[in-house]
């Protein structure tokens, strides 16, 4: 096997670039300023259309977010708005389907849900969660399975998970509709 | 929706036990402890039988480690071999498909590929990726899929999308094997 040159790194780079996908994502109350931009640069990466920030979820500009995000805070859009409630009944608006990332009585393994339209993936506070009066604003909860001692995962390596697999079945949906409208 | 009690939680948790999936890691030349932690907590939740610690990657007991880990250092079995060429080739001979996560000439992205049998997946250092002599000892090669401006996720977020769809295919193979077996 052959290791890339920098010229074809950025080569395949190039080729895998997309507009944004349909899907978007809320921070509430997220705790922590590197996991902050950590996400974004995992946002960066996928192709997502709009980050909220929400609650105590800190913003850009800001060292620590800078400190993970490489640069991706600068690169994908995003927007606060106090209340993420707020913003789930605007993501609401525009089509989107609501799906949470938490381990709730109604929660599907993420795999077994596959995005079909807009989608808006909203994840809690890195203890808490979401709160009760945010659970009704939610279409489908999915969670990660956990087979170990743990029963959770830290919150950027979570929302990796889910949001590769929700950007493979958009990402998928889209090019089938571009061999259909060829 | 409804948030799940503890006693919920925990009678989940339990629902999802299964035994190691046959399923290691090979991380090599790690430089952060903290990520070392992360891949451990993450590996806890996966199931993976066995963690092989190479080169400079550090080894439990350690504070930064564990501060990551939170306990999934105790839980996960793990063994330290100087080089990560002589636990390749520990692994091919208990009959492992050798799989590198970097980008290569050869790789494809890694929704693509289904692991069938034993995998061993082998991760390289944040900066430099594995070396050359190394490469040679692999039998695939995936890569995630990069949208945006970086060409690169954070190793341990990059670990767990990847990991978790290893999870999830050995997982499906084994549970139509039980139902053939049955």
């Amino acid at each position: 096997m052959r290791k890339l040159s920098h010229i074809e790194l950025l080569q395949r780079q190039a080729d895998q670039k997309r507009f944004p996908l349909p899907f978007s994502i809320v921070l509430n109350d997220i705790r922590s300023l590197y996991n902050v931009g950590s996400i974004f640069r995992t946002a960066d990466g996928i192709g997502i259309a709009k980050i909220w920030l929400c609650g105590i979820t800190g913003c850009p500009p800001d060292t620590q977010i800078s400190k993970t995000a490489l640069g991706a805070e600068n690169t994908v859009a995003w927007k606060y708005q106090r209340y993420a409630m707020d913003a789930l009944r605007l993501e609401k608006e525009q089509g989107a389907e609501i799906v949470l990332l938490e381990q709730l009585a109604e929660s599907i393994p993420y795999h077994e849900f596959r995005p079909r339209r807009p989608v808006c993936l909203v994840l809690g506070n890195e203890i808490t969660g979401v709160s009760e009066e945010l659970l009704e604003l939610c279409d489908r909860a999915v969670e990660i399975p956990m087979a170990g001692l743990k029963n959770s995962l830290n919150v950027t390596v979570a929302f990796g998970i889910v949001a590769y697999h929700f950007r493979n079945s958009l990402a998928a949906g889209m090019s089938s509709e571009a061999v259909q409208a060829s």
